[in-house]
């Protein structure tokens, strides 16, 4: 027994994919991260938050979340590692990858926190990979 | 002069295999872990440990390894980077492979160590690929 | 509207090409590592430094920097994360990449730190993949 894979092409392009949403995400290109979604995609960055449905209200939750950081002069990272992909019955995919923050200030070392595991339903189309679904869990709540 | 790579479609799987098996082993799925061992591969953790020969000794071993977590409400994530494939000349290929371990308690912030290295012999059949032997070394001891 | 992706041989190639790169750095194979710039490339670790151009140039610099660690019994890993390619009107790629030191020494835990971002230009020949030319920024500078 082994592990089920999807297509090399599948993966090869979930992988760019990611690189591409989060450094769109952690250069503040929020509106960039947000078409990375279906125009119904949702995006949940915990289990207690309510899920941003659509475009424009993630890009919303991100301003609302990102005011923290406002007189803050803070750079995140947001690491992902072993991203494991299971198809779906309806044709998508289940993603679930782990992924850390890491943050630095001026002059400071990286604070690595949290850990995290991304939960995505990824789907596939014409124009390549889009997010329908993202709900983020954190490893320390539990 | 450049590196040697393997072909795509290989090194796809192995990533892919990565990330399930890793995945296995963190949720506890112990017995899926040791399906991605040959039937006689061995499973050595550490230099100092005996390896563990055979799935049912390698699960035997993982059991008795995580009783140390018996009442202990941890997480932990091994996170892998720079996955590099040399064939073998028997057909099997040489996996060098960084690895960190990501420590998560309620409440706390992740502890990340040891660092190590991975070294794997992978064989890839039919169904896909499998480890044919895994020894884990530590950076921090030498 | 999705990422830009590259052709999934090509992304292959390259995770492959950075995986053997960087455990050449890390395994002090200076010549090695210095090999996988084309001949004319320029290397820059930090934006201050002034870039060594070509591969005796790079092995220079890098046996002058590691100069430091002469007495230091210490272990250095660079994480990559993340490699967002994108093609240049030359025929080259931008490849943009988080990476993380990992620096361990006997008996300690593992330091992580800096936080990088590296940016690389790279080319594909027939031999394979090659840095023409490297410039790594430092996430606490700013």
């Amino acid at each position: 027994m082994s592990v089920t894979t999807v297509s090399t092409d599948l993966y090869s392009e979930v992988t760019q994919f990611y690189a591409h949403q989060m450094q769109a995400l952690d250069s503040g290109r929020f509106e960039d991260y947000a078409a990375t979604f279906t125009p119904d995609g949702t995006f949940q960055h915990s289990p207690q938050a309510d899920p941003a449905a659509g475009r424009e209200a993630i890009v919303a939750e991100l301003v609302r979340f990102h005011e923290r950081f406002a007189d803050d002069p803070v750079r995140r990272r947001h690491w992902f590692n072993h991203v494991a992909l299971t198809p779906r019955e309806d044709g998508a995919f289940d993603s679930t990858v782990y992924a850390l923050v890491v943050t630095v200030r001026p002059g400071g070392k990286p604070d690595i926190s949290p850990s995290c595991v991304v939960h995505d339903v990824l789907v596939r189309e014409e124009g390549g990979v889009l997010t329908r679904s993202r709900l983020v869990t954190h490893d320390q709540v539990f």
